[in-house]
């Protein structure tokens, strides 16, 4: 009885989104093994995701080198795909514990190729924050909001914004915060429409969401 | 065997806050004969909440007469306490939908002898009504904020008011809102200090609250 | 004491989404009159959603012959959004009894002038009757993807295609479906990426991401 | 005072599954001593479920070689039950990450005397895997489908095979995945009939479960 | 825009399970479409579930008579399936408050062409109930379970038969019972191997998976 | 500011249970202060609960000497009670993992100066083993049941003796048994009348609910 | 295919509690079915709880007048079980809004032959109308406490006596209330130890459970 | 792609509470960070709250030395707010373990320069200790009533004092205690009018929000 590993490598081509190995959970041999195994040139693009620094760092150094890694999004990619990808997505942050997701969705777009410009810091218990970064928002086709504790951030920014915004709660907070659970019952619950939600920390996903609409309508660009 | 009803008429006296009696779930026969009995001249006083109009209105007409009663708050009381309070309370709501129970909070200080202003509809999906609102919010010394869905009002209040945030999450919405609790949790998860929260729907107790604030600083001043 | 109502009649300049009126919860009384209300020529274009047809018929004829009215969507406006809007959105449905919220989201986006096809009854019971469409999906920009139950229609078609899918867990079922909760979060467990969800049965809210996202790239394109 | 432990060592017998040892939450000194007990010749089949690799390797090497034990799996036995025991069991699972549970199942029925086929892997996000793989896996009499997150497979699967189908949710996932809640709902929420299901990560009850159903069927057989 | 409504008639084929329609939630007027529909002689074989006595007796005579239906179980359809299944299904409730379940599940498999034998009553706060049975129980070869409140039932009879046991938690009891899900939670936390579940009142469901038991082994039988 | 700590020494003489002290959250300093202040001859009656045996084996020789301490149980306390109590109480278990709890009621109520019979591993997957024990059983006047998983032993239990019984639900279990939610919730839906429940794990709290009836009866005892 | 109903006669026999018929969720034919057939004079003894006036009411005269029914307790009963049994319960209540769950267990106290004392309207909002009634509570040898909201009461009359006391939480109250479960973890959370609990609304069953008590200790009374 | 962090310097000045820091969840190596920026004469003041001793005292001594620091609070700040404050609060404990609670919102308030009067160990389980304090209560302008368990102490309170509450449930306890949530609901279903609620463990929130009441009253104070 052997075990029958199968890889999707053909569900870039389908989907747009090439496999991505999710990192939380598994072995550090396992993932080790893994970015041996994707390291040279030859083999298939692929995004580690939740990659912790310390698993990373054990890697052999020639290995580690072949691969550009974020330790705050906890993203390895070996090279962005090759693709002109048309328009830019705004990631707006609440809070400065926001900072891992949004720079794993902003590393996720960056290894899918396309463009984006980071807002941190923009909780609604400051308004003028948000306020002042608007236009350059606005600048964006889409937009990534990321928030936990109340997640009221996604409803301000709806009010004020046509742009679509992907919401994102995360598991910042505690008590009735619920790990991430207040914020993204609040975002489906908000009273601005416009809004769609992903799973909670779910940074790599809002960014696949976003790249599939840029995609499409790249893909239809004169 | 006989039924032992304790009215507790010292509780205004002890407490500042006398009896009150919740309508909801009691049968119509129980209500009427309780307005009955109240409404004599001698009687102590007594505050009618969650008073179905279809009720009120079966209630003999010399009966009727003798209560100021709100169909909009549910509220009837037969003349309000005779203090001199300090002060005024703001209650400001987030949508047409929570009129109700922004006005069982603002009957019901009516009836405790304390000044409101109420400010309705000022829901974050358009934040300028609520700025256009704000000195005459900050007039007031305590704010009742009322909100459904994602309750998102009483964070952005609570990052642009130095006074304490009375938050009433309210039961507009479906789905995911789950019949107020949705509002709650943010409520209480909220990113900006200064708010407390009462019960889902609760207009009467954050009036009590805030009454108890008032009276206190009222009963000390010279 | 009376009561501010304010229409938010700047937010579709602002947000590309003007108000919108949700039913539900409202009194007939209410309802008719704003119905009487935004019926003349000269209004605002206002849309009303989850309007029971017994209401609906309620009102008298004259106004009633101003509106376009879906009984199966609960959808009413008087005449869509004149605007040029590119491309087109696909809204699929698992099963006959997710109708009312397919059409819903077809009613919203009729309204606000964007082009539809909807295919129902794809549940992956029967796998083939999805894949028979498949072709057809891929050629819209966008896709709405209704089911209740498992909501397990999400998943299988976002392995499937590379347009971004906006999933509305429907509240159908009973027992443990816990009236759309486990499709709700079944669908953001999704393990495939390139999905974002709105609250159970908002139909209106998937139409209007939908829209944003079609919008955006109209008013940039050349 | 002291302990009466009563080993149900008549279960075999009467119920054709005999009793089993789940080590998680025991002390490694219970553990050890159990597995020196049932190590001798003459002792009672026995299952150790759940047997971290750590603690089975500490046990003495003379122990230890009595032992048939599978790391993946957290199961071992001393011999198969000597039965001659009707048809086969399918074991598919989603992910990688189910592979414990999914050897769970199949080292169980090992021990029961049953054969089994393992198709690791086949989630629905590729769909292609499954479908590559049916004719195989209808050539087993009883399918045990193993998944984490929003549990599409055994939907999927039990609309393509007319076989009966036990899913077993597992707790992989994270946020709203509720550790393997929301697999379990959508399992047992699912538009496709045929299924059943047993407790979370629970790849051992599944097997008791598949193993009864063919033992019931051999036991029948001329 | 017309409706595509795909009926899959191909299911029976492929899964063994033909279609079956859940009246519950239909408006009556598509209930007595369908049943009209379908009634006739050259129609593909159809199951009607939760189907309402008032509705049904509210169907023209001549299309009546060509159902059995059973009020009892909310169950009808036109004849049964015709194919010889070896074996017989035991159903086992435990109070009489289980009855529409219990009996839901017995007319499905008549439907199917199963034999069944319905014990009920069997509730373990009266033990003797369940043990006078257990020999007629032994002698079918898959046993449905149906219990609300505690659901022991399921527990015990685990303890007590080499059988497979398919529990169907039921949504009698109040409070804590939380409609079936404490039921449901505990059949799945059962200490007795051996028992797999279904969703809260699916006798429909349990009956399907027993069929496929049954026709598995019927089609393999020399 | 320093803190006020006030033991409620009178609480013995009140309630008939003197106070005692829950180790687990206190920090070990706080917990070995504890064991040495109350470890004099003079000091008032004090039980311990929750308290490891790496803290306990901590304490200065000469101060352990002055406990008795039960590993299994976690419970310490210097000398039962000195009372003469009439009756006895029977622990009965479901399995091995519930000891503890089991262990705990049985010191505490040893404490208390009442005598107790234990009966492990009584759980309903072996009925015999209960069934054999039940005469005995019935010779104490009450009756503590501890179970955790699902909890069927409680319910088994209640339709086979005239005791009053007090229900344990241990967190025993894994996946849906939520750690004891799910015995807690089938212990308080019971289908058998004559059953009270306490908190998840509280074999302490049990003990002084069936001294609380002990002593009762002893004191009006002639 | 005939229903098999097994009352379970011995019960009382066996357990000191005879059978009794829930009536809530059964049709009002199957109830005045019941009420017929137990209404004779060789008919053993049987007790119907929530039992709705107006069905009772239209019961045969000549059958209503067999029977003592109670409107505010729903329960009815032919006469007084024949026994004697040692002692007397309190019934203590927090609000009039309680009754009907204080007359349940009243009710059925008094047909299982035992005597009540019942104090209502004791919360805790005003403490001295429970400890006015202190020393008479303390005068009976088990107390049934009934409170829906909070619970709090449980609590405090827990610190106050030295008697067993039965919490009885009720469905009173709304939002966070969620129809009794608040009350529920509240009792079952207390502080003070000497208290178990029953399911919410289960008047019934904390009768019985005093009643298995009272009889317990009346048997071995000399 | 550099991080933007916007500190809310202006809070202070708009909403009266200037902005802390929250270090659960921070590295250590980003708090020793803060510490130093604010540790000088010319910073911003700042509020540190939920700062573990063992990184307080990994400081450099001479950055040590500008903070005051409790560990029971977990609370550092180099100086109170200079401001004249009317008034006083009371901090009103259950039990010792809600210590680090009831510090944390006493430190709260002496940083923002208000007077507390701290009354520990009050619980209802012993209702004389509370009794005993309650002039000294009143004697204060506000309560912050901290509980866990069932948080019965706040509904007392309630019902014994005319001064508003502030209730902090505390996550101490366990089972069904659900680390708080019992507590925070039971304070939010208090049949005593006159109390609001923070989210559980929210020392600080509280101690802002009492804050915000005495602020506003000192402001307008003659």
């Amino acid at each position: 009885m052997e075990q029958n590993v199968n890889f999707d490598y053909q569900r870039g081509e389908r989907t747009g989104i090439p496999e991505a190995i999710f990192c939380e959970g598994k072995t550090k041999e396992t993932i080790l093994g893994l970015l041996e195994k994707f390291s040279s040139e030859g083999a298939p693009p692929v995004l580690f995701t939740r990659l912790a620094a310390d698993i990373f760092h054990d890697l052999k150094r020639k290995f580690q080198k072949q691969y550009r890694y974020d330790e705050t999004a906890g993203v390895a990619f070996r090279q962005p795909l090759n693709q002109e990808i048309y328009g830019k997505v705004a990631i707006v942050s609440a809070g400065t514990s926001d900072a891992n997701i949004a720079w794993e969705a902003a590393k996720t777009l960056e290894y899918l190729g396309i463009r984006t410009e980071v807002f941190e810091d923009c909780g609604v218990a400051g308004l003028w924050r948000l306020q002042a970064r608007l236009a350059e928002i606005n600048d964006c086709q889409v937009i990534i909001a990321i928030a936990g504790m109340e997640g009221a951030l996604v409803s301000v920014l709806a009010g004020l914004t046509p742009r679509p915004i992907i919401g994102v709660p995360t598991s910042i907070g505690y008590g009735v915060c619920e790990k991430g659970k207040t914020a993204l019952r609040s975002m489906l619950s908000s009273c601005a429409p416009g809004i769609s939600v992903v799973n909670i920390d779910n940074g790599y996903g809002a960014a696949c969401f976003a790249a599939k609409i840029l995609m499409t309508f790249s893909s239809i660009q004169p």
